[in-house]
């Protein structure tokens, strides 16, 4: 049985909070302690917060790219200098829309920019992707094994659109202590076939299970501990889950 | 707390066999009772070899597009007919890969078409997908509530591949007894601002959740019952998850 079970209590996270001590009062609240193979889900939105990832819309001066981008995707174009900032590529840009690679590989909505639950005074104010996230979920987890002695993996998590696809599931966009992605090349299925599907994307199918129960904000559910999940295989970072363009197969 | 719990037990599955009294003796085996607002995940697999959704490649014969595709992709010139004829349109074709829209709207490899795990003497025959998939979905969650007197969801799921990132994740192309896609706008966040974020899709969530039960064959997992997810909303059909062409907003 693999379980998911939401954590509350975690308190609001400010920049400079300790997220591995808001996860511990998490799981105490939650009548929760660490096991070993645990996996804790911590949402983007929270590690950007601990990181301090805000910025001050008014403090950004939109370039020409910017300002043009704007006018096509009628998005404000201080937004747009940040999306700008945060990619390498544009991948779609049309009225209401802003499809970006983000730095990390990411092809996402706004690079990822959030506007949304962060703070009664973020009118004006954005939140951007962490620096580095499997760096950030290596730490967490390293945090939380100094103060539990149980090292548990960790995976963070945001929300994706897809492209054929109506609705957003999510992706792990940071992964610590297991495989983001597990390669089954070579293995044979119970007839002695070898397998069709050689990758499974572990880190996705762990942040999609935990989003069942972070829902989408509103709930203010930041962390999920997903429990009894056995994955073989050693650590592997969330970037390797990121697909280079050359190897785009769908386009 | 949602629990993800593998049914094991359930016999194999061949045409015309009775999917909703293996997924009974599944339960049965595994300890375990439907209880309402449980929801019953199916691999397309088991859903298409009930059906019968098997073809003898021997009984195919390729017409000129799927010979030229067959060329260009290196794959069996009957396989690629299969596909053609199972598909609207052909999105990608190099060598080693078809990625097709299937008619049902889903954009996959080879139609989802399967060659692996169709019992020891499937080496020339090949699995299409349901005929119907929510109706298959809807059929299965009657057959249950007529032997249970408990009315189950059920997702039918299938693994896919995405555009920009390395391995499969599982989406739902089948449902019942859920929204498959929840929508949320005009919905506001804890701090009162409009959610960014609008649609979820609950479908391929709960059907990449089970995904972490079933693995991918080799473990002979080909159902999970998924509880303690309450999803609020009117059942919405697993098609609603299709965003037509005209929408992609990712090219």
């Amino acid at each position: 049985m693999i379980q998911i079970l939401p954590l509350r209590g975690m308190g609001e996270i400010e920049p400079g909070s300790d997220l591995a001590g808001a996860l511990l009062a998490g799981l105490d609240t939650s009548g929760l302690a660490l096991q070993p193979g645990d996996i804790l889900v911590v949402t983007q939105k929270i590690v950007s917060k601990a990181e301090g990832r805000f910025v001050e819309l008014s403090a950004v001066t939109p370039g020409a790219r910017a300002l043009e981008l704007a006018e096509t995707t009628r998005k404000d174009p201080r937004l747009v200098e940040l999306v700008l900032s945060e990619s390498s590529d544009v991948v779609r840009a049309v009225p209401g829309v802003l499809i970006t690679r983000h730095r990390l590989g990411l092809v996402m909505a706004n690079a990822g920019i959030d506007r949304s639950n962060i703070g009664p005074a973020g009118g004006e104010r954005v939140l951007l992707l962490p620096e580095d996230p499997d760096g950030s979920a290596r730490a967490l987890a390293g945090a939380m094994e100094r103060r539990t002695a149980v090292r548990p993996a960790v995976v963070i998590s945001d929300s994706f659109g897809r492209p054929w696809r109506h609705g957003v599931v999510c992706v792990a966009i940071g992964v610590a202590g297991l495989p983001s992605l597990l390669d089954r090349r070579g293995d044979v299925d119970r007839d002695g076939r070898t397998l069709e599907v050689t990758q499974i994307a572990v880190g996705d199918m762990v942040a999609t299970a935990a989003g069942m129960a972070t829902g989408e904000g509103a709930e203010g559910i930041p962390a999920v501990l997903v429990r009894g999940y056995a994955v073989p295989g050693e650590e592997r970072p969330a970037t390797d889950l990121v697909r280079p363009l050359t190897e785009d197969l769908f386009r």
